[in-house]
Formats: C-alpha cells, sequence, structure tokens
C-alpha cells in the first residue's frame, strides 16, 4: 500500500521534533545545515508532498472551514463552536472541528492535514504548549501560502491576522471592582500559569482593580494553576489557610469547585464567602447555589470569528492586508454566589 | 471563480430536499423518472463530481477518522471524542469531529464532504432527524463503497455495520429497581421521544421493572420531552402535580433542572424526593447535591469505537463482512441525589 509519509512520521524516524522536520522543509536557518539536508533527503525519499496551497487555492473553495479548540472539557469552546455553526450554515460554509489537545505538535499536525486545500480557512485559538514555547511558524506559513486565519481568546501579538478577543483585562477588573465594592478586602485569585495568555490578562486586571482601591496584593492570596490534575487539593488549602472575604476564579470549573470544597469546609456560600467565576457555562448555571459569572459570550464570539474568516474569504481584493482585532462585550452574570 | 458545485445547492436550486438529490444521482427509483432526469442534467451542467471513493482507497489512506456527533451541548459527546482521541492518536490517526446538529441534511452533507477520500473512515451518532425519517441511504451508500462506519450510542437495526452500545435498557431496569428497593413506588420518569432509539430503549427499562414489582405504570409519570426549549415547565409540572417518591431521568440536564425546580418548590432532595440521572458528565459530578447516575462510560465507548474502526482499516482481509456490537458496561454511581 503507497501512503504518503507525514510530518509526523518523519520527526519519529529521524527522532527530532515535528516543528524542526517542519522548519528544515522550508529550508529554516534556525535548524542546522546538517539536520536540514538530512531530513530534506529523507523527505524526498519518501516521497513526502508538501502542501501545495498556493496552487489550489485560487483555482478552488471546499466551502468548508476549520475550528481549532485546546480541548472540550470547558464548556466554553462548545459554545464558540455553536456559535461558528451558527455563521457559517447561514453562508452555506461546512465546519470541521480538530481538537489540539493543548498540545503543540497536535496542533501543528492538524494544520498540516488541512492546509493542503480541503477546507478554506482557520478560526483558533492557542494550545498551551504553543503559548508556552511560543512557536507560531506552522501558523504563518499558512497564512503566507494565502489561506486566512481568524484566532480567538487564546491570541498572540506574534501573529499578524483577525482576531475575536474580549477586554480579559478589563473584564477581571470589573469583576474584582464589583467585588471591592461589596466592602471586601481579602480576594483571593484562583488563575492559570501565566503563559496561558488570558490567565495573565486576568490576573493583571486583578491586580490593577486590587491597587486602584489602595489594597495590598498578597500573593499568597493568588493561586496560579498549572496542572488540571490536582487543583482540589491546592484550591482546599487557598480556603483553609486564609479567612477570605471572595473568591475571583478565571474559569467555572475552578470556581465550582471553590463552592464545592467551601461547602467541606461549612464556609457558607455566599454569606460568608462570595465566589465569581469566568465563562457563562452549563455548570454555572446548574450549580447550586448557581454562580456570578463573568458572561464571556462565546457563541458572539464564535460568530463574529466565523464573520470575519467568511468576509475575508470572500472579499474581491487580492491583498488586504488590513486585519483588525474586533473586541466583544462582557457583562457580569449576577447569581447566588454573591451577596 | 470556478466552484464545486455541491448536493446542497442542486437541491436549492431545484427547490426539492438533498435526500432528493443524492438518490437522483444514483439513479434510486424511489425517485420519479422525471425528478431523476432533471436533477441529472442540472449535475451534469454544473459539473458536479460524485466521491470516487472506491477508486481512490485502494491506493491511499490518510490516516484521518471522523466522528460525526449529534450535539456538543450534553457532556457525554465531548467525553466519547476524548475517548476516540486517545485511541486514535496511539495508533498514528488524526481525528477531525462533525457535529450534525440533529439536523439529517447536515449529517448528510458532512458525510458527503468527507467521504470523497479526505478520511478513512467514521464514527458516529445518529441525529434525532434521521432517526424519525428513518433514512439511512447516506451511510449505506459509503460502507458500500468501501468506507468502514462504527455506530455508538444512537445506532440502527437498518445498517449492517460495526456497533458500540450500551445496553440502555437493561441500565434503566437497575436504575428503576435501585429506586424500588429503597421502598419507593411513586417514581416518575423524564425521557426523550420515542423516536430517539435510546430514550425509547431506557423507558422501556423503566417500565419493565415497574411491573416486574407489581407497580402499576401510570402514564402521567411518564415525562416525554421533544424540544430542548421549553422542558423546565413540564418538568415543574410533574413536579408539583404529584406527589412523587423519586424521578428517574434518562440524561444530566434533564436531573439537574429537577433538582433545581425541586429546591424552588421546597421539595428537599434527597430527603424527600430521590433523583437518579444518566451519563456521569461534570453537571452531576458539580451539582449540589451531586447527583446518583447511570455512568454511561463516554470514554470507554469512544475509545472502543476508534478500536473497532482501526481494527477494521488495517484489517488484511479484503471482505470481512462479519460486523459486531460491543456493549459497554455501565454502572450506578451513588451520589448525594439518593437516600
Amino acid at each position: 500500500m503507497k501512503r504518503k509519509v507525514t510530518l509526523k512520521q518523519i520527526a519519529k524516524e529521524l527522532d527530532v521534533s515535528i516543528s524542526t522536520v517542519s522548519k528544515s522543509l522550508k529550508n529554516s536557518l534556525e535548524i542546522s545545515e546538517d539536520t536540514r539536508q538530512k531530513i530534506q533527503a529523507f523527505a524526498k525519499l519518501y516521497n513526502y508532498k508538501p502542501n501545495n496551497i498556493a496552487l489550489s487555492l485560487k483555482n478552488r473553495k471546499t466551502k468548508t472551514i476549520c475550528i481549532i479548540i485546546p480541548e472540550i472539557i470547558h464548556h466554553f469552546f462548545a459554545t464558540v463552536i455553536s456559535g461558528v455553526e451558527q455563521v457559517a450554515n447561514e453562508n452555506g460554509y461546512n465546519v470541521l472541528v480538530c481538537l489540539s489537545d493543548e498540545s503543540f505538535d497536535k496542533e501543528v499536525i492538524n494544520m498540516e492535514m488541512l492546509a493542503n486545500g480541503s477546507i478554506d480557512g482557520f478560526i483558533m485559538s492557542l494550545s498551551k504548549e504553543t503559548q508556552q514555547k511560543k512557536d507560531f511558524h506552522h501558523i504563518v506559513e499558512v497564512i503566507n501560502q494565502g489561506m486566512p486565519v481568524v484566532m480567538f481568546d487564546r491570541v498572540t501579538n506574534d501573529i499578524l491576522c483577525d482576531k475575536v478577543i474580549i477586554d480579559d483585562n478589563l473584564a477581571a477588573f470589573n469583576a474584582t471592582q464589583f467585588l471591592i465594592d461589596k466592602g471586601f478586602k481579602k480576594i483571593a485569585l484562583i488563575t492559570t500559569v501565566d503563559y496561558v495568555s488570558v490567565g495573565k490578562l486576568r490576573t493583571q486586571g486583578y491586580i490593577k482593580a486590587l491597587k486602584n482601591n489602595d489594597i495590598n496584593v498578597d500573593e499568597s492570596l493568588i493561586l496560579k494553576i498549572e496542572d488540571t490534575e490536582n487543583f482540589e487539593s491546592l484550591i482546599e488549602n487557598l480556603l483553609t489557610n486564609n479567612d477570605l472575604d471572595a473568591v475571583f476564579a478565571v474559569n467555572e470549573i475552578f470556581a465550582v469547585t471553590a463552592i464545592k470544597l467551601a461547602r467541606k469546609l461549612n464556609i457558607k456560600v455566599p454569606e460568608e464567602l462570595s465566589i465569581i467565576g469566568f465563562t457563562d457555562g452549563i455548570i454555572s448555571k446548574y450549580s447550586t447555589p448557581s454562580i456570578s459569572t463573568v458572561s464571556q459570550n462565546g457563541i458572539k464570539m464564535g460568530g463574529k470569528a466565523a464573520k470575519m474568516l467568511i468576509e475575508r474569504l470572500e472579499s474581491e481584493e487580492e491583498e488586504d492586508e488590513q486585519y483588525s482585532t474586533e473586541v466583544i462585550e462582557t457583562e457580569l452574570v449576577e447569581r447566588e454566589s454573591t451577596i
């Protein structure tokens, strides 16, 4: 059986990273000449076919777009998919969904698999690992070959393309200010590690609100969670060791976990502890008490991203290098978890 | 720009259904000769290219599989996707996800789009509308052309292929028997309309358990929900108008909604009302009280489906018509919503 050799197979065979293979095949000077030659020879031998997007794009449209999301556990990404589907279908486009599973390699492989003319363009939110590595060559390549990319939520300034974001800094500032206005001073933050762009911005907004109100920033009240496996005990420690007034959590799983643990520790929510989450998903709605939250409006975000991508795909001008960044409005939804 | 005309465009242009176009192009005798000729002429004029799977399949493998799910709101399908991803990635396969949005047309379009050699095989759960129409020609075609399909959860006996299911009837029987063993007699069922295969089987299991225990089946305690929009008031009526001992709900959104409404009506869960759900998703885990539930094991189901598909793709035998149906074990997870 004659199989097309993939980037992944070359990487495995030569024991190098997928990124190294990809860069070597583009003759990038970042890779040593020796390695480049070895990889290029191997690719030639096994008949590796690079993508010829530039060739194919002029002549055909697939009327299909792909959305790449980092994971599917958080309801937020499911709502973005719904928003993309809605606008895409209205405009006669099909949608494919790919998961990067927070992995750089899977992001590269998914883009390679589809950027060969199977689809017309990408909507994507960066994987954690890609944000940590700051290696965006696979996205740059796709854009340079003429295939439009719209980034949403987890974006980077290192890539010039259309983007849809919320003002994470401002939304976190407003949520924290809301808690300060209730008279709270000991406000903890449960956030992600800093290399996740949105986590960092939300942390900045929280700190800014405290400083604006002359409240001391106590680093021991800022919990930065890296691993999604063992965060329960970290949150339990935070609640046990501090006599908190309130908690601001940057996603709804952190928020609902704080509520469950407060209950276990006999801390009454909201009477003794107010909790605000982020992302207005099914958990926030169905939790008891239901969770006050920053509504991130994933449906609107997905719809806007699809609209921007389709407009670019259907625009008559060949080289429209004016990229824009759309900021979706957020709002604070008050429910039962805050007094 | 030269665009490939799609089934959907032909259907719209000639004001017929996608199914009619698809069948006409296969010269199906179900469609009148006049309509067939008109559609075939139009397709020829606009250069419609049917899929030539049989041609392409012999010579190449894409190492990509597609999973088609009906919707993404219920966490169950997200867990199945995770299971598929895991096993597929271990075996060097990429995964694409498509949503049918419970629509027959979208299911047909997605299969048409990908069955042209972009992928090696499908894993799918039927849309509500497909189950209602009982029109499976698009799946039969794909299978006849040599592309393997594995169905999971919402399957049909009308299609011969590999399947992964749970024993919905038995799982519902066991959940109901569990409630009867607590001494409960007035047990309500919140289920879906009968054309959704799993809803029907779960309803049968519930009725069987009641009959086995000589409990009268009271039709007014069986709530069959069609529309996902307005089910809250239906559940509220059910709880208000009956002095229930327990509720068995066939998914976790129905279960958590019953809990929320019981709380609103000052009915204490579990002291005055026990509630069991189906699908052990994030809502069941994070709800207060947490929800006792039939664990459907989506990760295992997805993993098994991927394994069956990949084994078929990599088997040496050309025509292995021995299909099998794997039954995944379920278990009852006891939490706080039952006494």
